[in-house]
Parts: C-alpha cells; structure tokens; sequence
C-alpha cells in the first residue's frame, strides 16, 4: 500500500496512491481512515512531505564505508559506534519531494546529501523485542540527509550543519509491507549514479534501533527513524538535482539552489 | 496573560487562566482563538503539557556555574561554549505538572533535576534582530531537564540520557508579557531549597539565541527553548519531590519515582 500526504484543490489530506491515481481519504495511515470518493491524477497534485513527526530521530553514523570515507576526509582514524545511539534531526528542515534544497549564502561549498531509508512508526511502540518491532512499523520512505559539513564538524551540535530550513527532503510517498532487509539505496547527481549500497549493510539494523529505543522511550505514531547512510558524499551546487530512489518505494528528486 | 492546555470532561482545549478560574477557549494561543462559556475551578481540572512543540530546542551547556560544577564532578577542566549552537530534546519524554518522573530500574542513582525557563515561539521567525526578536514569542514556562549522568556521558547522543520516557516536565502554564532578564529561577527537593539563579546570567541570552537560530531556522509557533541550567544539580530517588520556581510565572512540580 501506498500512502501520501498531498494538497488538491486547496486541502491538505492523506492519500492512498493506485497506479496513477490518488484516493483522497479522511483521518490518517496512523489513526482510523476511510477513502473518501475524491480522486486526483497523480501528476496533478502536489505531494507534501508524507509526515511531519512527533520526534525526528536519525541513526546518524551507521554504515561502516561513510564512516572510513568521512575519517579519511578529517584525515581522522575512523571510529565505529559501539552501540545503536540514535539522534535527532527537526522539523523545520523538512521538505517535500521537488521542492528545492536551499544553500544559504554564507554556506560553504561542502553542502553534501547523504541518501537514506526512513521508517515510519505506525504504532505506539515500548519494550518491543527485536522480532516483533516491525510490527509497530508503517512503512517506509526516503531522506535526504543534507549537511553542511564546515558547521556539522565545528558547531557544538548539529543545529544547522544538519537542520538549516530545507536540509531535510523526504518523501515522495510511505510504501507498507516491506522488508527493510531487502532495500538498496542509490545517489544520483544529476543523472550520474554516486554511490549505492544495500540497506542490510548497516552497522546497527531497523529491527535493532527500533527495539532498543523503544527500551526507553515511547515511538509514537508517526515519529520516523533515518537509517543513515553508506560511501563517499559529494557536494551539490546552484543548478545540480539531487536523487535517491529505493526501488520499491519509488525515486525522491530535489533541486539544489543557493541564496544569492 | 496565563495560557494553559487542560483536560475536564473528557475533552482537551487550550484555557485561558483568570483567577482560579480556567476559561475554556477554541482554537489556540498559536493561531486565533475565541474564549467560550465554559469554565472550570482551576483545582478542578487536569492540566496538560502546555504546548507539544513541532521543534523542541535546547540551550544545553548555557550557565558557567553549571559548566563548572559538571566539569569539577568529572574531574576536568570546564568548557564554556564559544557560540550559542542549540540543540534538541525529544516530545516522548514531555510530562505534564504533578506527573511522575519515572527512573527506569536499570538507571543509576545519578539521575538528577535541571530547573529552567522555557521560552514559547508565538509566531513563524525567520532572520530576525536581536532587538526585535521578543515580538516573535507567545510566553514562558518552566522545565526540569532531567538528566541521567551515566548516560549522558558515555552514550554518542543524548537520547536516554535525556530524553527516556517522563524525563521532560514543562509547565504548568505559559505566561505572555514577560521580560526574561527579571526572571529568577529557584529549584526545591522536598522542600529544600537546592539552588537559585537568575536567568539574565546566561552565557547566551533569550534574544540572541533566537535572532541567531532565526538566521538559519525557522521557528514555528509552538516552538519551545529550553534555555538551560545553573549550579550544581543532585540526585533524585524514588520518593522525592522536586519543584522548579519561576515567580511570574510558577511552581512546576514533580514527584520521583523508580520503576521496581
């Protein structure tokens, strides 16, 4: 199943995605809902981020080749996480699915995008074991992990080296019944494949981030979880487009433009 | 003007507080709202988390006593901040005044009180002065950023260090109208007065926090800012009760108790 969040005819609502079709529903994936008999074309609507979170939680370093590729770059020795810690992004940063990444003027050039899975929480979720956290699983859907890397390394927090407004692209949709195992994720600039990597690769998995999160905290519906991402990341400038596509979701496509 | 969010007969609403009197209203203190017939004895009601922010941010590290006395209690030397880079806490963990604090069973006993002002954002802010920035805030409330220290200083992130479940009381109400720089803030456990500061002795202030996130963020109605703590913070056992006072604004209360 297929679900987005989108703007039609001057309303916002949730929708079931068929082939090139899109079902407007009332109430929500993370409540009750009924399809409703309001159908748009696809390519007529405007797609909005699929969720805005209660809390934004990302992995955040979870794959073993961009932690040596970003080590390298410091000229650093790489350091592995020893255990699944996760962070937070917010959602000021969030953007939708076309909607263009924006480069403050007193950014660096090192404005780089890190490709990743995100999965949705669809069920209040605590002290859940690692075999039955899925259950408490939406689905899943595709970030952007856009990075200003001069202010990630040398701020005190991440504040706007990850969360500057429109740093954040996810969507386009939310697809259900998944295997997160099964994902592979690539980059591509402008048309040019940058990297990709298989979802499983990760250091820590879904199954395990979820379940030991949700030791401690309550996963709310709705809230999303960023799995990080793997390899070398390259800078984006004025002009570039930027996509990640997860076959089996679909394709998130930003351009990238930078204040003047 | 005091703002509150409130339960009585099953239903949640925003209230407007007059007296010991809760004035029911629709809509919101954040958009625009209408004051109803119905009101309530203030003791009559179950006040709520005032706000469930889109973006909960963070001084963190923002008073020079606290810095030190943490530093001191690790044996090293203390760093004070050299710019005001925010960071996040997490709405799972947000409790309301009266409600308990849990400690989970397998936290140590160094699980302790942070008492502080929280400033709320009224309206959308973006790139704004410091000199005008104080137009863009509803009002003011009070957390206690509960923090265990084992955690917060051996995992990557502060996520259980922070952010478990009960480990964010705010409230009880939001205050219009105030000028941050008069405000003093005193905590209490069991009665016993621990510690009091006043909250212009940041190392950042209240404007220039927010005109510098404004620069690169934007803040969104129903933000909140946790501006930080001063001195020396202790431990917190099952039994206790701790009280963070802001007078103008209140007393936030919260009994502890430990998960067995």
């Amino acid at each position: 199943m297929k679900w987005c969040r989108f703007q039609a005819a001057g309303q916002v609502s949730y929708g079931i995605i068929e082939e090139q079709t899109v079902i407007a529903v009332t109430g929500s994936p993370f409540d009750t809902y009924t399809k409703t008999a309001t159908t748009y074309p696809l390519h007529e609507v405007k797609l909005l981020v699929p969720v805005i979170p209660p809390t934004f939680y990302a992995a955040g370093i979870n794959y073993r080749e961009h932690v040596i590729e970003m080590a390298q770059k410091r000229g650093a020795e790489p350091a592995f996480p020893p255990q699944a810690d996760v962070g937070y992004r917010a959602n000021n940063a969030l953007i939708a699915n076309e909607e263009p990444i924006v480069i403050p003027k007193d950014a660096t050039e090192l404005v780089q995008y890190e490709g990743e899975l995100v999965v949705v929480i669809g069920k209040p979720c605590k002290r859940v074991s690692e075999a039955d956290v899925l259950d408490y699983v939406l689905g899943y859907t595709i970030g952007n992990d856009v990075s200003e890397r001069t202010w990630q390394r040398g701020d005190r927090t991440l504040w706007r080296g990850k969360n500057t407004d429109t740093f954040k692209p996810m969507g386009p949709w939310i697809v259900t019944d998944l295997n997160p195992d099964d994902l592979r994720v690539t980059i591509r600039l402008n048309d040019q494949e940058m990297f990709t990597y298989g979802v499983a690769d990760a250091i820590f998995g879904v199954r395990h981030f979820l379940s030991r999160m949700s030791q401690y905290l309550t996963l709310y519906p709705g809230d999303v979880l960023w799995m990080g991402t793997d390899g070398a990341t390259e800078n984006m400038k004025d002009g570039d487009t930027v996509e990640v596509e997860i076959p089996g979701i679909g394709v998130l496509r930003n351009p990238v433009v930078r204040e003047r």
